[in-house]
């Protein structure tokens, strides 16, 4: 669950989100999103968690595998269908991770 | 609930947990440590949802003020407890945000 992620530097997006009422096939839209994500070049893994406020964190090899992400025709129409209906308020914030630390680094983590 | 950061560069620190059976406070340590962190120089806001996986998001003016904070003693005692006691993984991520965007972003962010 704790994504696995390689020795920084690296990249992470970090969306934050409130949801409106709208349901519209919200939660496939987003299980479809992390297998597509999951399918990019670049793409090091995603940690999700919704508490009212949705976060969700995908980390990535660089800006550009970013970049090729948020132009990905199928994740375009999810964005847009996204500001129209299913969330009231979002924030998306673009970071290079620049160190880390923690219990759970494996070690074919450190290498990859 | 979305924090109201101003416009970056800034940092973040991603705190991304798994949580033991234990209780033994850790609601009411968690609690205290955000009204810590608001009386922190340099603190801009906090983000947290836990669904599982605990994801929590401190945003800073500057990486000096994230090791202040990580020194701070009562949330050193807290970072001990955490881990002899309440994570069973967890892992942080140091981060320097380079840019955002969203529909919540307010003027009064912008010109912090």
């Amino acid at each position: 669950m704790i994504a696995n992620t390689p020795q920084p530097p690296y990249y992470a997006v970090i969306f934050t989100s409130v949801r409106t009422d709208v349901d519209g096939g919200y939660e496939a839209m987003a299980q479809r999103m992390v297998e597509l994500a999951a399918m990019q070049p670049g793409f090091l893994g995603v940690e999700s968690a919704r508490e009212g406020l949705g976060i969700t964190v995908s980390y990535w090899e660089s800006e550009a595998a970013i970049a090729d992400w948020k132009r990905q025709a199928e994740h375009r129409v999810a964005q847009e269908r996204g500001r129209s209906n299913w969330y009231a308020a979002y924030r998306t914030r673009v970071c290079r991770v620049e160190r880390e630390y923690g219990v759970s680094h494996r070690s074919e983590g450190a290498s990859r």
